[in-house]
């Protein structure tokens, strides 16, 4: 597929999905997205700048949800214009999806909305490429209907079918954790949609901390080494100056200053993996 | 709380939200629906009666949805008008919940929703009790989020916020079948909440059949009986004359004919459970 | 099957098996094993007495393990003479068999080692009765292979091959922590045997207080309810004067104080399920 | 810890444990080791040459099980002698230990049984090496009590209480399948002991075909990628000529076929991880 101006094949080296996980501010957001730009540029990495302008679906009514939709977009244009950068968002419901993808370069749906078709289909519908979580309750084969009912809308409105990217991003264990499958990671491949691993929505705890979910921040880099080695196409990361600070998620967010270090090994790891 | 004019509490006796899955006619679902109503009377059974107008989460997009939100609340308010039967349905957005809640007596949300911040607020904001299924993702003690989400938006509409219901419906347990852990049912009820057990949602097998969901209709019996030996204020079962043939949901549905019999014997094990 | 002198058939009413996990000392054994036998004798009720002389899989080799086999065997055959009930107790090698089943009227064998073929055929092979644990990390039709192994050495040794009850005490869910499947109580009894829930080990959670495995008690008496509903020939249960206070499996036994109230219940129930 | 005369420490490049299954018969053991010799040879890779003599949990009693403890051992002396291969094999109970440590340079110990005190202090007491399996009941963190038990009888037998490898091969997750959680392999390495990843007991199936065991062999090499990746001492594999005419555990296997390809790969992985 074509994502972002780059054709997307099997053997393209690893790409990054990456940025807070909610747009806290624009001086941060700005902040974060320059250092991520810097890196991408000194490893050679292609990078989608992520953040969210709106946490829909938090364990709690009382918990922070971000700046807004028009105020998160204006911030994301932003980030486009001054870092180079490409950049992507989730939207939650199909009343939006127009509006943020004349911003944006890429769409995001939640997991929670895996199922939902009307919803699927509006954003497949939008002509942007779009990055599709697998839901925590599905099983990785399932996602094959979540992708027709996908290049059915997109086929439908004139657009290429062709511009799905599937992403694991654990699966339920039990009560309160996720475990990530990596078989999945293959099997979500069968479908042709290229395959990223979110490394970091996958220690999540749902629920785990009462109030809020909670994270095993420590285990981001073994599991995004772990998916590199199963083969995927892209990583998705959540990261923050300061996750114990961060607004959203930061208990499942890996520190800024450890990024460079870890794509380094993700990508030499990439390079033995796709070598032929 | 107050459920269609009857106060429900911890001794009250066991009530029934029944009916096929998907309004599929008029005809069908108004003879499924003087069934009910015959048995509820025979029985002394309060019975909600619920069918779905649209679905929207099915696996496949060509799949069967259903007769359409106006044809559906049409028929619904006929059920209501000529049964005499309560009647319940399901909302999927915050956009439908004032067409539907001006006809029915109770309204549901979607497992798969639970955790959608604006949805549940939007349902709970209406006036009308909903009984809110927990996502097959969720630890039972993560509704009291979810509760708190409810009661937080119908006080702040000016209405009553005892006024839901929680309902189980089976947990993620590996991939293509859930598992109905019973401990839940009174995790959930120190909410504050009645809590239901769906029986046939509970013996769905998620992409179990790949282009759609299988099911494991021998089990209802034994989980309905299970489920109210623990103790629920509720039990709710879809069941259908011939679930060979019908278009959604047919492979975990309670044939009509067994319907009466069953419920026999529910009411005598809810009885000696509630018994002082 | 014949049970300890009665037939067992699928319209028998409900049995026990309870007792302390281990054997602490002769004294508090003995006063248990009185109290149940009183129980018994009031309700009606057929109760097989249970304690371990040992207890071969602690999660911490500095727990109290039991009395050892000699004593402990004196003090059970010490309850058959002076109470009257018959006796049950676990065995944990092949070379242990002989030695118990010359005291007790019926072996039963660890759900860990449910796939062991020699230490099941062993058990199997020594003419008593035996009630086999299903183990965690086992479907429930899987039991059928157990099934066959034991009553293929039963035949082999010139006994009766209809010897065999099953017993679900838990499915691993996640970590640390057990689900209960009612589907399986029903699957279990296609093979033919009767079918016995172990209400107090279905609520351990194993490892889950580091150096030992804690249990939520307070869930027992619904789960008990649940099973019985769902339709098994008997329950098994662990009963302590003073849980908190137990050297082994306090966490999840029942307090004997509520021993007797809870039957009556679940005798009550059963006697719904069964009635034709 | 030492192991086979080389000491293991964090930055050791990783090794190998592989051979079939089970013992089939002398002629193809031989033609295995000696391919494996070739193999570990050319890579420069330590290699340590498994083959059970006897199965002894099979799902059926009809399967084959081995050649019984006194031919297998003789076997395994044999590829010891003429190929130069260390040798590992596993014991199923406490009286097989001082027979087979006489042979063998590491003893295994059936995942089942890793809750058996008796069991796991006799073989750690033998002096040897041992290969502790992860039973796939319990969670990583639980492994620190095996561990516990281990160190106390080789310490109390007057031998290095640091002999001990941990091995992961997969835990329960629903019915009839394993999940390979990577966090494990973590978790488990902060008991100090090295970590080892059993890449084809990971995908099998237990019980899914009825009869017997299914598996997924497909993902062994993308499993043990990801192992490496995740950063473990060893990786533990089992491979056969031709697995589909396999007597054991043919669904799981690595056909021996593609053994040098894929190590070749966990290798150049294994450097990229362990690099400063």
């Amino acid at each position: 597929m074509n994502l972002c101006g780059n054709a997307l094949t099997p053997a393209s080296p690893l790409f990054a999905i990456a940025g807070p996980c909610v747009i806290e501010s624009e001086a941060m957001t700005m902040a974060i997205a320059e250092t991520l730009a810097g890196v991408a540029q000194r490893l050679g990495l292609t990078l989608i700048f992520k953040a969210s302008f709106d946490k829909a679906n938090r364990s709690s009514d009382q918990s922070f949800r971000g700046l807004g939709m028009s105020k998160g977009l204006q911030i994301l244009d932003k980030v486009r214009r001054e870092t180079g950068l490409a950049v992507i968002t989730d939207v939650h419901e199909a009343g939006q999806v127009d509006e943020v993808a004349a911003v944006v370069d890429v769409l995001q749906t939640p997991a929670f909305l895996a199922r939902q078709t009307d919803f699927i289909a509006a954003v497949a519908a939008s002509g942007k490429p779009v990055n599709i979580k697998k839901a925590q309750f599905m099983a990785p084969a399932d996602m094959q209907q979540v992708v027709n009912k996908a290049r059915n809308a997109a086929r439908a409105a004139g657009h290429d079918p062709d511009a799905f990217l599937l992403c694991e991003r654990g699966t339920s264990f039990g009560y309160n954790t996720l475990v990530s499958d990596m078989r999945g990671l293959a099997i979500m491949a069968e479908t042709g949609c290229p395959v990223v691993f979110d490394a970091t929505h996958s220690v999540q705890q749902p629920g785990g901390l009462g109030e809020r979910s909670g994270g095993q921040r420590e285990f981001v880099p073994l599991l995004a080494r772990a998916a590199v080695a199963a083969g995927v196409a892209g990583v998705f990361m959540e990261t923050h100056p300061d996750p114990d600070q961060a607004l959203s998620d930061g208990p499942n967010a890996l520190p800024l200053g450890d990024f460079e270090e870890l794509w380094k090994r993700l990508m030499a790891i990439d390079a033995v993996v796709k070598q032929g």
